[in-house]
Order: C-alpha cells, then sequence, then structure tokens
C-alpha cells in the first residue's frame, strides 16, 4: 500500500510539472492589453542581450506579425544571419551599426555595408540579405524595437562573411522560441 | 513665335510638375537608415492626428509589414473600424481606451468591451474585429507605434456600433496612401 501512494505522489508530481510548462507556452487567459515591463525577460544564453518577446506567434499567436524589444548592451551583437521574412527596426536608444551584404543572389555575403543607426531611427532589411546588428556604441545600450513578418523566425547563421549562402546554419526554432516549439521544420530555403 | 513661348513654358510647367509628384511618390533614392523625425508627418484631414509612416508599402515599398507612428491629441480618436489584417499597438506615452467589439461572426459589432491602455502597453487586434483607439486622457497625447500586416490597409468604416458588418463602408486607399495609391481594387470581404 505505502508503494502504491509513492507512485501515484510521483505521477502527481510529473503530472503537475508537465501542465506547468504547458501553461506557460499556451495563448490562453493572456490579457489583452499587456504590460510590456512584465512581459518575460531574457538574454537566451546570448550575453548582452534582454529580448522580449511584445507580441509573437509561439507566446500570442500571432499568425502574421512579430514584435520584439531588444536590449544590446555596448559591444554585443546580433549574429551574422539572414531571414527569408521581412524585418523592420525602430531604435528607441543608443547608436550602433548595421551591417548589410545585399548578395543574397551571390554566392557568400561578402564584405558588408556599413550604416551608422541612432536614436528614433527606422531602417528595413530586404528579405534573405545577411545582416548584423552591433552596439558599436561604447557608453550606452542600444534599443531596438523589431517587426519581423511569416513568424515564428527561420534564421541561417553565419560565422562571418565568407562563409557561402549554402553552408549558413539553420537555428530553429529560434532561441526565445525554443521553449513552447520543439517541432522541428524541413528547412525551407 | 511669342505665343510658341507661352506653350512650351506652360508643358515645362506641367511636366516639372508632374516629376516633382512622381518623385514624391517614388521609392528610389530613399535612405536604407531614416530618422523618424525627418518624415512626411500630417493629420490627412483628421484633427488632433499626427501620422507618420515609418515603414511603409507605398512609401518603402514594404510587402508584408507596415509600421506607423501616431500620435492623438486629446479627445482624439480613429473612426470604429475593421480590416482583414493583424495589427499589433504599442503605447509609446499617455493612456486612452481601446474599444472593441470580438464580433466579426455575427450581424454588427454591438457594445464594445472597454480596455483602459497605458504607456509601455502592448495589445493587438483580432482580424476583423471592430475597434476603435480614443485618447480619453485630458491632459496628455496619446502616442502609439502601429504595425499592421497586408499592407497597403484596407479600412471598412462603421458611424456608430449598431451598423452591419455589410454596411459599413470600405475606404481604400486609407487617408495617407491617397496621395500615391490612387488605383482602385475591388472590395476583398
Amino acid at each position: 500500500m505505502p508503494r502504491c501512494w509513492f507512485v501515484f505522489l510521483f505521477l502527481s508530481f510529473i503530472l503537475l510539472l508537465a501542465t506547468a510548462e504547458a501553461s506557460q507556452c499556451s495563448i490562453r487567459g493572456i490579457p489583452l492589453v499587456r504590460n510590456i515591463s512584465e512581459l518575460p525577460q531574457d538574454d537566451y544564453g546570448r550575453g548582452g542581450l534582454s529580448h522580449i518577446t511584445v507580441a509573437g506567434s509561439v507566446s500570442h499567436g500571432m499568425k502574421e506579425i512579430e514584435v520584439w524589444l531588444q536590449t544590446f548592451s555596448p559591444g554585443s551583437r546580433t549574429p551574422i544571419h539572414r531571414h527569408s521574412c521581412e524585418e523592420v527596426f525602430v531604435v528607441l536608444k543608443g547608436s550602433g551599426t548595421l551591417y548589410l551584404a545585399s548578395s543574397s543572389h551571390e554566392k557568400y555575403p561578402g564584405k558588408p555595408q556599413e550604416h551608422f543607426i541612432f536614436p528614433n531611427s527606422t531602417f528595413h532589411i530586404p528579405v534573405n540579405d545577411a545582416h548584423q546588428v552591433w552596439n558599436t556604441n561604447e557608453n550606452e545600450d542600444l534599443q531596438v524595437l523589431v517587426i519581423i513578418s511569416r513568424p515564428p523566425v527561420k534564421v541561417f547563421i553565419y560565422e562571418d562573411w565568407s562563409v557561402p549562402h549554402t553552408a549558413a546554419k539553420l537555428k530553429f526554432p529560434y532561441y526565445w522560441d525554443e521553449q513552447c516549439l520543439q517541432a522541428p521544420v524541413k528547412d525551407e530555403l
């Protein structure tokens, strides 16, 4: 009899854990108007980054657009990457550099163009162009609002600008979608 | 002979006007990184509104997402309207009220639910739900960043919440797209 109780308690504990995990990844019960400063914020293992999914596919059921609030500490940056969706940045605070290689029809990105980005500036990344956003300002955080289409994002990462497009590595689900989006998909390129 | 000169000058003037109009509506030559405070800003005939297209279909060649920066003076508001696209709001400054009727499957919107919106809050409008954003704060401007999918936006306007969905009036092109988007399209609903 004591053994039965132990099994029962153990199974209840597992069920409780599974429910907690599911509710964290459920869009049910999420309020319509949300306080952004109360939304989950994490660096997702990338030092110097603070990422908040303001309105997301996985977390809020968005189907066509996704909005992130990201803060990069001085010196921190995105990987060199591309994605087959539109992306708009609005710089809320700080400054930095956008590196952009408009070479999606060539074999590899090559030397990127450098663009200075500054408070209250905006820019968009052409679909499939390799790019990198870097907080090159040593004195201040860079805070950006990022909007993408076709969520959840499928990112192809380059170790450097000379890696062929075909050798860029697919990262899907992306860091902030990993917890609630486990299903692998076929490389869409 | 003097008459010929007059005709020549008149035609040149018309050509010059046409070219200026065309270049204002061309996406060629637009810088990749743009200062939002230098972008065109107008009330488009709607008192109390300041609208800036931060990244747009008509003005910047966006195909899947469009971003606006809008400021509503105290008491000003959007019309009651719906659109068959996703829409996300990020409240940058001020506060107000979102009126939302989740009734796109019924005959008319009916009495909407009221939601308080506040600085650093976010919300999204379900596709085709009738809604209205109103600066109900008498003391402060309401500033929002608005993101829509499927640009350029096609808006159906209701005179009040009891107008049947089928009687809402299509406004296309919408106010800020009118100058550069003259072509009518079929009602897509």
